[in-house]
C-alpha cells in the first residue's frame, strides 16, 4: 500500500498535479515507512476499511517530514484503489512463483512421458483394470492437464494484475484533463499495466484467476489421486520418493505415507469453495459494493497458496517418482490371463499422444 | 447420442474397418431413432450408467434391419465416449445462443453508453451518494465487463466443445493403426474438433466453461443490481420496460417490479455453486473417474440455463431502458447542494473511458 | 399450487372471510385443475414469476363455474405464499423417503456392523495398510455416520416442512384479526405446521435441508467410498452384489464395475454447490429478495434427487454386499508377516463401539 | 497439542498405562512447552503433517527433563487424534465467543421489536413500497432468523467439539481393554465430552459446524441488507450508529457509509464457500483420508472469524441504530397518498407475531 502511494505521488507529479519536491518527500516516506500491523488491523475494524487508517497513519508519517507534502498523499485516489491495486501487487509475483511451480510439474510429467513411452502398464477405469498401455501415455495425460492450466492461469494472471486506479467515483475525477497521464504514469511506476475501463466494480478479473487457480490445485490433484492409488501396497506399482521425516505415522513406524499427495489433495478440496465465493462477487452495487472486494485479499491469498502447496507437492512427487516396472508388468500379465493376451493392449495410438502432449508443452513459451 | 454413434460407424468405414454398407445401416437408424426415454432411464439407473442401456436399444434396432450390422454399433468407442461427445453435441448449440446472448446484451449497453454519454447522473459508492459522473459512463463500465465475459465465454466454449473418442482405456486401441485417423473422420462428421489428446480424465474444459457462464451470468447480476436499486422509487432513475403482464404483483397492483432484474439475480446466485461442482471434480480416478464425469451434463445444463436466463433477462431490460435524466438531474442537484458545486464534479476521464468501451466492443470479431 | 389455492379458500370461509359457496367452488376447482405446463412455462418467464399466470389460470377456470367465487381465489395471499408452501407440499413427501432410505442404510450397516463384528480386516489409513480390526467395526463407523444423519436431515425437514403464508408484506394483513386463524386453519387443511414468523424472507430453514442433504449424500459417499477401494481386484475385499445388466462396460465385458457406488459418488460431488447456493441466500432484500427464493425450489429438487440417488444406491449395495472373507483374512496374515503379529492387533475398544453404534441406531425412533 | 499430549499422558496414567511420575513430568513439559512456530511450520511442510515434527519436538523436551518419559509421550494416539482434538480446543472457546455475539445480536433486535412494535414504517418487496408495517415487526424477522440461528448453531458446537482419540486405526487399540476409560479421562481432563465412537473419518460434526457458521454470517448479513438500503440518503430512515473514524470515506469527507453493515456482508459472501468445502470432505478413504481432515482448521478459523466479524458489526449497529421516525412516517404517507389510505394498512398479524418472536427469544436459555 505504501509502494502505490509513493508511486502515486510520482505519477502526479510528473502530471505537474503535486509539486516535485512534495511527491520526492512522499515517496522517501514511502519507500521507508514502517506500521504497527496489530494497531493498524484494530483501526482497521473500528473504521470498516484498512486503506482510511493506513491514509492516516502514512500522513502523519509524511507529516513529520514535510508537513506540506502531507497534504498530497493519497491525491486523487481513493480507498480501493490503494487496496486492490495492493492486492495486485503481492499477487503478481506470487502468480510468477505459481506460474514456475507449473512449469516444474509440467517438465516432471513430460520426463516421465518420454522415459516410459514404451513401458506398459495396466489402464484402471472405474478403479478396475482395463487394458495395458504405456505409463508414458498415463503421464502424457497428466501432462496435457498441467499444459492447459498453465497456459489458462498466465493469461488470467496477465490480465488479473492491472492497475486500478478511479478516484471516488471509477472516473479519475480528480486529475482532470489528466486522469489517463497519471494512470499510465502510475502504471509505469509499478509495473502494471494500466487498465483501458477501472475494475472496480467489475471484479471478473479476479474471478478468472480464482478458477483457474483452482483448476491448478485440480491439476495436481488428478496427478496426486493417480499416485496415491498406485502407492497402496496391493497395487506398488509406484511410490513418492522417499525421505526421512517425509511419510511416516506417529503412531505406526512400518508405514510409508503418499504425504506430498495428501498435500495437494487437500488443497483441492478447498480451492473450489474459495473459487465460487469470488464468481459469487460479480455483482457490487453502482460505483463501489458493499462487501464484493474488502475480503478478496484473503480469498486470493488462500487459493494461491492452496495452488502453490499443491503444484509444489507434486512436482516433488514426479521429480523423483519411484516407478516399480517389474511391478506394473506383473499386473500387466495378470490382467492378460483373465483375457485372451490380445485383447488386454491397449497402446492403440498412445504413442502418438505421448509426442503430441510433449511438442505442445515444448512449444509453450516461456 | 445417436448421431455419435451413426458418425462412429461412417467414420470406422472410412477407415476401412467396418464394412460401408453396415455403416450406412448404422447410421441410417441412428438418423431415425426413436427411444423411450422413460424407460431408458429405469433401465439406466439399473446399469448405473445411461451409455449401455442406450447401446443395447439401438443395437437392437440396428439388428432389426441388419444383423451383421448390429455387431458393428459403437465399434472401439466406450461408454464415456459417447457420453461427453453427446454432452458437447447439446452444449455446442446452446453456447452459440449465449454467444448470441450476450451480444446483445453488450450491444445495448454500448448503446445506452453512447446516449447518455453527457447525461449526468450520481455515483454512488457503498450506496451512498458520491459525485456526478455520466449514465453513459455507468453502462459503459457495464459493456466492459460483458465484452471480457464475452471472449473469455468464447474461448472456453471453444476450448470445450471438441470431440471425446479414446475407446476403453482412452487410446483408442480399438483402431489399432488408424485411430488418429478416425478419431479426424468421427470429429469432421460431427463438425466438432477433434482433441490431441483424450480428456475424459482431463476434465479442465468443463470447469473452464463452467467458470465463465457464471461469469456471465454475474455480469448480468451486476447489472440488474444497479437497475433494481435504481428503479426504487425512492430514487426512480431507470426503470425496465413496461409491459402487460410483467413485473405485476400478485396481491398489490400498485407495484411494477425489477422481474427482469430478479431472474438475473437468481441465476447468478445459483451459478456459482454449479460452477464450484466442475472445479471439484478435476481429480478423478486413474483412466475414468468414479463420479466427476457423470453427471456433469446435469451440472452444465443448469449452469447454460442460468447464464441464458440471466443474459437474455438483461438484454430485454437494457434494450428498452426507461432513464428518466430529470430524476437523474434532480438528484444529482440534490447532491451539489450539499457539497459545493465544483466538489460534486466527476466526469473526469469517463468520455475517453467511454470512447474506449465501445471501441473494445466494436472490435470484438463475430 | 392449486392444493394450496383450494386450502386457502377453505380455510378463508372457516375464518368467515369467504362465502362457504365460493370456498367450496374453488376447492373442487382446486382439486381437479389442469394446467397446461409448457405454456405456463412460457408466461411465467415472461411476467418474471409463476405465480401470477398460475393464479390467472386458475381464477379464470373457477370463473367459468362461479364468476362470484372467482374474485376470492388467492384471497389475501402473495405470490411467495403460494410458490414456497407448494415448494413445501412437494418436499414433506420426498423428505419422508429420503429417511426411509437412510433407514434402510442404516439398517443394511447394522446388520454388517453385527454379522461381521469378529471377522478381521485390514484398517487402512492414509490408503496404507495400518492394524487388523473387525470388519463390523468399520461398518459400525458407516452407520455412526449415518445415524447422526438421520437424525440432522429429520430435524431440518420437519422445521423446514412448515407453512408460508404472509400475504403482500408477511404480516397477514388482509385477514384483519383473523390472520392466525386463518393460518391456522390452512396449515391443518394442508397438514403442516404453522409458522410462528413469516419466514419469507428468513430463508435458514431451506439452508439447512440443504446442508443436511449434503451430509447424507456424503455419508452415502463415505461408504461408497470404502466400497470401491475394497472393489479393487488387487485388495477384492468386498464387491457390490452382482446383477445381470449392471456394472458391466460396454466395451470391455471381462469389468465387474462399482456402479452403484459411483453413483452415491457422483451425488456427493454435486451436492455441496447446490447446498451453497441456499446458503448464499440468506440476505434477501426488506421483506421480498430479489432472486432468493425465485429458484431455490431447482436447487433443492437437485439436492433432494442426489441424495436420495446415493442412499438408494448404497442401501442396495449393503444389503445385498459380497464380503470375501478369506481374501480379509489372507490381507491381515499378509500385514502381520510384514510387523510383527502382536503389532498387528487393533481390536481395542472395538466390540464396545460396534454394540454402542447399534444401540444408538436402534434406539432411534421410528 | 501441547495441552492434549499433557491431558493424553495423566489420563493413560489413571488406567495405570503409564507410571504416574513420567505422566507428571510430562504434563508438566507440556504445561509450559514452547515451540518456535516458523521452525515447525517448515518442517510440517516436509512431513507432509504438522503432529509429527510437535511430537519430536515435544518428546525432546520431555527427554531433556526425564528420558524414560519420553517413551510415553503420544502414546497410544495417532496424528489425527491430536490434530483434530486441538482444532476443537481452538473451536470450543472461539464458539462461545459467537454463541455470545448472537446473543448480543438478538437481545439488540428484541429491543427494537418491542421499541418500535408501532411505530410505521414501509414493507418493500422487490425493492418496492407495498404497505404500511410496523418497524417493530422488521426487527422480530430479524430476531427469529437469530433466534434459529442461535440454537442451531449451539447445537452443531455441542456436537462437534468432543474429544477425538481413536489411536492408529481408531479402534483405542493400545489400550488394551482399557480403551474406553482412558478416552473417558481424557476427555474429562480437556472438559470435553468423550465421543462413544471416533469420528476421524466420519466428519459430518465439522460439516455441521461450517453450515451453521454460514447461516449465522448470513443472518447478520440479513440485517446488514435492509439496513445498508435503509441507509440510501434518497430513503433515509435508519442508519449505523455514528462515531468518530468509522464509516468515513478515504476521498470524500462529505460521506457517511454503512461501513459495519458492509462488514457482515462481506462475511457472509465468503462464508457459503467455506462451508460447501467442509460438506465437500465428508467421503474420506477407509480409516484416515487424504486431504479431507488437514486443512479444516484453516476453514473453520476463516468460517469463525466471518461469523463473528459478521455478529460483532450487526449487534454494534442494532444497539446503537438511528431509527428516523419521521422519515418513516412520511414514507408511509407517500405510500398512502399513492393507494387509498386503507390499501396501504399491513399491520395485520404483526402484534402477535412481535410477542411471539420476543417470547421465543426470551424463552431460548442461557
Amino acid at each position: 500500500m505504501a509502494r502505490f502511494e509513493g508511486a502515486l505521488a510520482v505519477a502526479a507529479a510528473q502530471a505537474g498535479l503535486v509539486p516535485a519536491a512534495h511527491a520526492q518527500a512522499i515517496a522517501r516516506v514511502c519507500s521507508d515507512a514502517r506500521f504497527d500491523a496489530a494497531e493498524l488491523a484494530r483501526a482497521a475494524r473500528e473504521a470498516g476499511t484498512l486503506a482510511i487508517p493506513f491514509v492516516e497513519r502514512l500522513t502523519a508519517q509524511v507529516a513529520a517530514v514535510s508537513p506540506e507534502a502531507a497534504h498530497h498523499v493519497h491525491f486523487g485516489a481513493t480507498s480501493q484503489d490503494v487496496i486492490d491495486s495492493a492486492a495486485v501487487l503481492c499477487l503478481k509475483p506470487a502468480a510468477e512463483r505459481i506460474i514456475e511451480l507449473t512449469r516444474d510439474l509440467g517438465d516432471a510429467a513430460a520426463a516421465l512421458a518420454e522415459r516410459y513411452a514404451a513401458t506398459p502398464t495396466v489402464a484402471r477405469t472405474l478403479l478396475q483394470p482395463a487394458l495395458a498401455v504405456p505409463f508414458g501415455w498415463k503421464a502424457a495425460v497428466w501432462l496435457s492437464l498441467v499444459a492447459r492450466g498453465y497456459q489458462g492461469f498466465r493469461r488470467a494472471a496477465r490480465d488479473a494484475c492491472v492497475l486500478q486506479l478511479g478516484g471516488p467515483a471509477g472516473t479519475l475525477s480528480a486529475f482532470g484533463a489528466k486522469g489517463a497521464a497519471v494512470a499510465a504514469a502510475l502504471a509505469a511506476e509499478l509495473s502494471l499495466p494500466a487498465a483501458p475501463m477501472t475494475w472496480h466494480s467489475a471484479r471478473d478479473g479476479f474471478a478468472r484467476l480464482g478458477s483457474e487457480s483452482a483448476i491448478l490445485a485440480g491439476a495436481a490433484a488428478k496427478i496426486a489421486r493417480d499416485v496415491s492409488l498406485l502407492m497402496q501396497p496391493e497395487i506398488g506399482e509406484a511410490a513418492e520418493p522417499a525421505r526421512a521425516g517425509r511419510g511416516g505415522s506417529s503412531s505406526m513406524p512400518h508405514k510409508r505415507n503418499p504425504a506430498l499427495s495428501m498435500l495437494a489433495l487437500e488443497a483441492a478440496q478447498r480451492a473450489p469453495g474459495l473459487a465460487a465465493t469470488l464468481l459469487v462477487q460479480l455483482a457490487p452495487e453502482h460505483e463501489r459494493g458493499l462487501g464484493q472486494w474488502q475480503g478478496q485479499w484473503f480469498t486470493l491469498r488462500e487459493l494461491f497458496m492452496a495452488a502453490s502447496s499443491a503444484l509444489a507437492a507434486m512436482a516433488a512427487v514426479l521429480e523423483g517418482l519411484e516407478v516399480d516396472t517389474d511391478a506394473m508388468r506383473a499386473n500387466v500379465e495378470r490382467l492378460r490371463a483373465r483375457l485372451d493376451a490380445g485383447a488386454a493392449e491397449g497402446y492403440g495410438a498412445a504413442a502418438a499422444m505421448i509426442e503430441g502432449a510433449l511438442a505442445t508443452w515444448r512449444g509453450k513459451g516461456p
